[in-house]
């Protein structure tokens, strides 16, 4: 796609927060434009790589490479260059986990930014916590957000929210391009959610036995037995929690969503808040769901459910893609017609990428532990 | 430089375990050489770049390119991809943050690595410490090393040892790169060093004032008055220290041992032992040093220093540049004319990089607060 001369860039492009230290470029301008710049004296053909489409760049005299995309939404992408065929993250950016690699991401200011900026407000802590899974013979890790006051005051125990990343995504990316600690820090600071305790683990788990059977191909997750029978235990033993169900919530994005609705309802002991970010357990999947066989009948009986599950929470983003509305709706249908009571929010004018999941997360954790 | 066909490269390569989930590529070989492969089917010149030689790749029929380095030393070493004329990260490998940049980095497996490996071991725990600072008027941080039981056991209290890092660095390399949590693992659970604190903290620091005053050159760092006034005070109160001289340490490596050997001997009433890595703080200097006048006569009188510097220990690479000799040597020099006492560890055949530094962690972790 090349630029034509019709178009009207906007020239307020300010350099992105995002960049490495002492980087010019990545910039953005108030359109949402991404605009890089790469040396690259010898190339043919060099290209933005962003949101699925790519732009040329053009070539000035110094062998340097420039170029802009069409707006972008507000909120995160990731993005890449190509060069002659390669592609690869742009060395001005920072890096960010997702989309399966270590790649360039690019923040679009959205107009209620201030809900996670860092503020002058009171901070808590993240926290990588290493242990050994007896399930998956790996040391894995967590990182761990503890409240404002967690290490000051050592007497005082708190309430946990395990928070779940999505498909080829890992356990970094919550407290990185997800700005989870910053969203609590202000939600605290403000009186509007609780202090918690918040465990970020890593999804995909596999035990060498099922690693082996399946022959190279990808074998399920094991991850609610290591969330169960290890990660928890860990956790409880660490750090102060209040160890019990009502003390305890779970939610998760996207492959996350999906995963920890499972998670929740073999586990109605261990949880009592869920919190499902752009997805549900039938994706993707637009049938009309049977309560009485999906999750082997889980939502069946309406009353032992509300009775359980204190916040059933599921976030949308207003452009996510037709799949993840036909998945939600068929299970916001489901529980409709069996007259359960749950949390519906729609983020407005955003995909299926981090400022729909901060968002959600904002709405959610405001009604935890109350 | 191009691959003769006299050179003899041993096929035994495997993935670098630094690589990102799921990349085949780079791979280390069992002489040290790094093999590189990217497809990029229509660029002209492909590059390997480490240790300052560039390694020109060859071109397969499915447009990938691949080759390798000559044999590197062991530690750790940053490189990057050079594709018609631009560099860039390999995009197989995880970013590191030095050399000014978050770039691609390759571990050459070290005979002593088990030192630093991550062992069933009881872990510590690296946590990410907010603070603002009046100083520089900008939210700061440091990545904080708790020992094992730090959590669990809420009465204990802790010495902490201040560690900063070299020139184009930042306070990420030394729970990354440097492995210190791991270190320090390792020796807590063999009784050969005290559980202790680490703080790893940005040794970049600088005034509004003092910026404006530069007007675009790089001010001198104000990081001794944001050490001293800003964070020993919030780390004494956030964390379980035992706050005094006989309890605190200081190290740092390159840059950083220069800027450290200047703090603790401005600060004698702050800390009791120092450790400088590769440098010292007449870098870059080969002059003989004048005790009475080298840095305002703080070595001028050896009782007093020794009375003071519970453990004075230098660390330096067998294959470190001379520049580094040279500075060291006169340091040594003039504290062996002034008769004071001193450590010196050599790490053989390393060069400026991890590993020495790494090493030498090793050894002066050892002889701290006993």
């Amino acid at each position: 796609m090349s630029q034509t001369e019709q178009e009207k860039i906007v020239e307020d492009f300010q350099s992105s927060p995002l960049n490495q230290p002492g980087k010019e470029f990545p910039k953005v301008n108030s359109e949402g434009r991404l605009r890089v710049q790469i040396e690259a004296p010898e190339a043919n053909k060099v290209q933005l790589d962003i949101g699925g489409v790519k732009y040329d760049l053009e070539k000035n005299e110094k062998g340097i490479w420039e170029g802009e995309s069409a707006p972008q939404d507000e909120g995160f992408h990731y993005y890449q260059l190509n060069i002659d065929g390669a592609s690869v993250p742009d060395p001005g950016s920072k890096y960010f986990y997702g989309a399966y690699r270590w790649g360039s991401g690019i923040e679009i200011p959205a107009s209620d930014k201030e809900f996670y900026a860092l503020k002058d407000v009171p901070h808590g802590t993240v926290s990588e916590n290493l242990y050994f899974s007896e399930i998956t013979k790996q040391w894995r890790r967590n990182f761990v957000y503890t409240p404002p006051g967690y290490f000051e005051d050592t007497e005082k125990r708190y309430p946990v929210l395990y928070l779940q990343h999505g498909s080829y995504e890992d356990e970094t990316g919550s407290a990185s391009q997800g700005h989870t600690n910053l969203i609590l820090d202000n939600l605290i600071a403000s009186g509007k959610a609780k202090p918690m305790i918040i465990v970020m683990d890593n999804g995909y788990a596999y035990s060498p036995e099922d690693l082996k059977e399946a022959g190279g191909n990808r074998p399920p997750s094991s991850f609610e037995k290591v969330l169960i029978e290890e990660v928890i235990p860990h956790i409880d033993k660490k750090f102060r929690t209040i160890p019990n169900r009502e003390n305890r919530a779970i939610a998760g994005l996207s492959m996350g969503a999906s995963q920890t609705m499972a998670i929740i309802m073999n586990n109605l002991d261990y949880f009592s808040y869920y919190g499902g970010f752009s997805g549900t357990a039938n994706f993707p999947g637009d049938k009309e769901l049977d309560a009485e066989t999906f999750l082997n009948g889980a939502f069946s009986d309406a009353k032992e459910v509300e009775s359980k599950l204190k916040v059933l929470f599921l976030g949308l983003g207003t452009k996510e893609a037709e799949v993840f509305f036909k998945t939600v709706n068929a299970f916001r249908d489901m529980l409709e017609n069996k007259g359960i009571d749950y949390t519906f929010y729609s983020s407005p004018d955003t995909s299926h990428e981090w400022l729909t999941w901060r968002r959600s997360l904002h709405q959610y954790a405001q009604l935890l532990f109350k």
